[in-house]
């Protein structure tokens, strides 16, 4: 994206480096460029370069507007060559890509090596419409997968299976992948806030957890809800009770100004004045867009990030009791107009789907 | 893995280190770990750790058996004093997984730092009982998922839709996820290695090629098939024909003590000879196991790797011919008795499907 590439060479001049490589599939993605391992990036000031391998030309050739082609059997050799050719010194790279020998490679070559950390994250921070209008669509088709999931569930499936369906509507809808590996998880198992679908058959009266998200055009989405085959226990409705009046109090109170620990201490009050402070070992939210987990701003006790218009993250208070049960609520949420506004539309109530068995 | 931590033990015996921190998915998978960001392993002669944050812990009580929990909010500084309190100077890191920024931290603590690269998968190379159990137990599978797939594609069906069968099936038959991202081309859009499935939909008489594979128990498969729906052109059938002899006779070619090169050359020869040779843009394998793409041994024009007992490997020529289409015919081989033997079932001669029309 032209745009990108504009946003990018900004951030050369700001660290007065002459070029940067990039290798990143989070950046190849903010560029809109081929995503494979054996394609990689340089922008300079006045030039862009996509470096790739036999496999990806003919891809390339088709798909690639904005940068220059350049075939190579040694992406790192061509980048030395490039950055002699043009007199240029200082290259900067992303530090968690760029392993220590490619590294010390680049110095004895005699380049000055800049290590750029949250700076692309940062420069990615605030949304563009585009960026916005892709989030939505990602959002979009998940509610609707979710309403088709939602559905076909029933007393008997596995977890594995309700983890299949998701995947089904997903790629079906031209999801290019699911954006993170997909949470199904139910009864006491939900205590995990990251468990990973088994063969569990799912039994009545049992808490689901479902954390799933996609990548559409190379955005993401990102959102949990429960459900519930038949009246779910006491406990579990207080739970649930609890984490549905923090998500929407914290949700309510993001907004510009504000701080990503003061939006995760609305929510975080309301779960330990309930008595669950402790059952709530994860930040409130983390930035949504490309992002693969590096996305920012976060929410949680010690983000001091401003959240400013455009921002866009997730919302996901969680209260996870083992033994027990756990519940967890996620929206993405976009700061638009000053205020914090949730792009999901699925329902947040709790939802008691019919006992009905199916292969019990 | 108890076993496996004793081989990662010898590695640090063999670069006199005192331990070793790993943090790559894959060595995770390796030692049968939790593979979370937020989880990561320290690795002495007498101890080894598993550091992790607090949406871990839960799942790490219930799993770990090998490895020491530790609770941290930062994995590397504990790292360095838990290296300090043992009077252990020399810490091997996976180069490819260290940020250089990382690198400058652990020495400035005053650490000896060894760089290993290639050598962990070097450890990996040769596979266990286990470990081969459980490849072709995900071969097995894979199989099973593209004999159920193949019954459901019709002319008219869009590539995404086989795509999403096909990770439904995946998902439902337990795999942890896809092994990477899921290849459906149709058309001119097989002569693309890597083309990702669109909303295209498939036509009468022409290639459909598929290539997927899935994680299952941390271990991975990898197949190529093409399908055909209707009788294919006379070229896309010498193309195909060419590929198959190439693709047989190299397998039948795999044994011990032949080189990585020696293997390629086979099938190089004879796409060459058929007047592909150009059309034939990458090597002819890699190594199946854990791997995420580092897998070894190579099989290519370069590779000096001799092939041994207990090796794993992909044997896949294809040949790419733009504007007119692509084959590529895969499959996994592991070294036994000496000899090259294919974990897959499926077939490998050409499969034309009814033309019968779906929603065309």
């Amino acid at each position: 994206m032209a745009k990108h590439i504009e946003n990018i060479r900004k951030e050369l001049g700001r660290h007065r480096a002459d070029a940067i490589y990039l290798k990143s599939k989070t950046m190849k993605k903010y560029l809109d460029t081929m995503t494979g391992s054996g394609c990689q990036i340089l922008i300079a000031k006045e030039k862009g370069y996509l470096l790739l391998d036999g496999r990806y030309v003919e891809e390339a050739r088709q798909k690639e507007r904005d940068l220059e082609i350049i075939l190579t059997e040694n992406i790192k050799e061509e980048i030395s060559r490039i950055m002699k050719e043009n007199d240029w010194h200082c290259l900067a790279v992303e530090n968690s890509e760029t392993s220590v020998s490619a590294y010390k490679d680049f110095k004895e070559k005699g380049l000055d090596v800049i290590l750029l950390d949250e700076e692309l994250g940062q420069m990615r921070i605030v949304k563009d419409e585009e960026e916005i209008r892709r989030i939505q669509e990602a959002v979009d088709r998940t509610d609707w997968i979710f309403e088709q999931v939602k559905a076909k569930i029933k007393a008997g499936m596995t977890e594995n299976e309700v983890s299949a369906w998701l995947q089904y509507y997903a790629i079906a809808s031209g999801a290019q992948q699911m954006a993170f590996d997909t949470i199904v998880s139910s009864g006491e198992r939900t205590a995990l806030p990251h468990g990973r679908p088994t063969n569990r058959k799912i039994r009545p009266h049992e808490p689901i957890l479902i954390d799933f998200g996609i990548q559409y055009n190379n955005y993401q989405s990102d959102m949990t809800r429960m459900l519930f085959i038949g009246e779910p226990s006491s406990e579990m409705k207080k739970i649930y009770h609890t984490v549905l009046v923090a998500q929407t109090t914290a949700l309510a109170a993001i907004e510009e100004g504000k701080t990503g620990q003061e939006i995760d201490a609305v929510a975080r009050k309301i779960i330990t004045d309930a008595g669950y402070g402790a059952y709530f070992g994860h930040g409130l939210g983390h930035g949504i867009g490309i992002g693969d987990g590096s996305e920012l701003p976060r929410l949680n006790p010690k983000s001091d990030t401003v959240l400013k218009e455009g921002m866009l993250m997730s919302c996901e208070p969680g209260i996870y009791v083992p033994g027990v049960g756990g519940v967890r609520i996620e929206d993405d949420v976009l700061i638009r107009d000053g205020k914090g506004v949730a792009l999901n539309r699925t329902p947040k109530e709790m939802c008691i789907l019919q006992e009905e068995t199916h292969e019990l």
